[in-house]
């Protein structure tokens, strides 16, 4: 059973500069020795730092739709993959894009070879966003996110019933678990309910010991 | 007489990753040879990587007002000034901001002793923005972007409006000329009508021969 | 069969205020005439005078998702209710929303008993749409608004696409077709194509006669 | 000495529809019978219903800055004024626009003869604010809005502040006080500050009698 497990540093002062190469680092030692797949979302300005420093795979927070040309402040599609990113995250709670854009977005990785996350807030909107076949739709109730509950306590149906209707739309997209996520336990029932992973942020990059928050997190899958 | 350029790489394909490196390469050549101040304002995925190649000012496009904590997808201010960033564009015509942030921007930045530039589009919003005593108030006809016409030529009215309606706001807000700058003779255009130098883009990345055109750009001031 | 026409008044100054009213007139007019059911979307400042003085199925060109409380300057549902809408657009590409108040929008409409009309750019974006379950999908490639084009014969595929996409995701969900339309050879290419009726704008507000335009409208089928 | 009175309905439930009609005629009292200026502020959709049932000063809660043309669910100027608006909320802590677009509405507001009312969060932003030369500046920080807390106690020196500012930019720009007040007092103490007047909205709007707490605000100037 393959797992994958993605880090968002968000703007957190525990996850920017020499400390995400420092959370880089533990996620590729503890995805070595687990055998788990672990990436880790750095800001776009730490993305050439963090993938030149640590090998493992590198996402981009958000990506502009913009081609080249004249557009000043985005995050084009090329320069995150020159800057070392293999995937992207879309459509974040905190960072909500329109829909031409979501599926502009998807398109855009895919044409470069990268790996699309997906962000929804509840089952009808993973089954919009899973019609553009990201490669995960991850579901994240805004209301949890940052709350130290994990969804698949609070709301499991909200997990089973996203990995349905994604599955209803395309068997291929798989549905990450986001949103109160820390704990070994989490990851096992977001696993349990027919997620193919997490998504996690504050739980780890919080953690007084980031490392062995992230060797709790995989030690019962 | 001290004179500022700030080179704008946008999101043209002949400024991203190695090329942008190429870039501050040649601003940093001229600005040697020349003893003029060049700055250069990579994508925020490329700031890392300049900076840590080339000894020259490098500033970010953009910069949001979000603190640390849970925001995904944000150009926070330590993150970009830990990734070498030295100041920043604020609300660029092609990522407009609200006045609050505009504000904040300017504060953070003062805060981190980075340098701030706010762009606008006429001479009130020039009077405005100077209230918030950035470094550098960048007048720039939106019209003009990218159009090859200077800002000096088609409307100095806006540029010397621009100069007087800031001086009267704060004598310490230096005016630069944005739209449509690329020779010798726009810069020089633009200092005789009072800017302290010129924001600059396509004129200069796109160009054949960037340091060539570099070299231009100096060569009547 | 049952055919569906919205007129958009946009902001154009053929349709506002009393001429509003006038155009509502005219659309009640053919629509008695021809049997065929006729809306009107005027602007929201606009829709009790329309709403008040004709008695044809009045539209607001946009809803907020914002419930009752402390929000200034948005489109409530309850009052563009109360004013008299039964009905209206959601993410026009010319005010484009972000997926979660996509689904929200088509929610709040359900729960009012409003008609929900869901614009999308492509036939992906339509499938996306069509999951939210909305009465009406309206497909308009950007390219081809106020172009005088019908996107009918311009890009016949993208609104076979759409019907085929929507229908296998609910056949509930009934696709109209818009951009470009004005000509009752364009309507009858619309339905001829799969849609249930049209989205227009400029063709029908800015003709020397609008009235006479509906007619033409309506004349083939 | 003239007082300025300006209730923002928001989206309260309590001042839709034909209950933004009520409060209209309740400040149409209280203004006749106190001699104080007082205007309203309902939801777009009401513009109309209000304007043409009450004889007060109307305003709208925001104004868009697109002109005729091809915009979808925009709020045009002429529009609004036809629907009976005398002027117009502008950047509201609830819905704030860009720097570009505050100078643009102000414009169009005086071309059309209309009452600029621009909302600001801060001294500085007053300040700037001020250069565009509205009629009033209404000071109010975001974080006493619907507190029930009066500015002009929490927070005495933003208001004196933005008075001096605003001053310094145009002696002819009014300043209004917002956030937090509701009573008597509040007002009495925005005026001892140098306020000519207050925005407010839920102290009014969500009371038990309305008028009655009308009549309160009044009560001591």
């Amino acid at each position: 059973m393959s797992v994958f497990i993605l880090l968002n540093c968000k703007t957190y002062d525990e996850g920017i500069g020499t400390k995400a190469v420092d959370l880089a680092k533990a996620c590729l030692e503890v995805s070595e020795s687990s055998g788990i797949q672990i990436a880790i979302a750095p800001q776009t300005a730490d993305l050439y730092r963090v993938s030149s420093a640590v090998e493992i795979p590198v996402f981009a927070q958000h990506v502009d739709t913009v081609g080249a040309g004249s557009f000043t402040g985005h995050a084009y599609v090329k320069t995150i993959a020159f800057a070392g990113a293999c995937g992207s995250l879309i459509n974040h709670s905190e960072k909500r894009i329109n829909l031409a854009d979501i599926e502009k977005a998807v398109s855009l990785l895919k044409e470069n070879k990268m790996t699309s996350v997906v962000c929804t807030n509840n089952v009808a909107t993973t089954a919009a966003a899973a019609v553009f076949m990201p490669d995960f739709v991850a579901i994240e109730p805004p209301e949890l996110i940052g709350s130290g509950i994990p969804v698949s306590k609070a709301d499991p149906e909200i997990v089973t019933g996203s990995v349905e209707a994604a599955q209803k739309i395309n068997p291929n997209v798989k549905v990450l678990c986001g949103a109160g996520i820390s704990k070994g336990e989490d990851l096992k029932a977001a696993m349990d309910l027919g997620a193919k992973g997490v998504l996690l942020a504050s739980g780890i990059v919080k953690a007084k010991d980031p490392k062995a928050a992230l060797y709790d997190l995989v030690s019962l899958v």
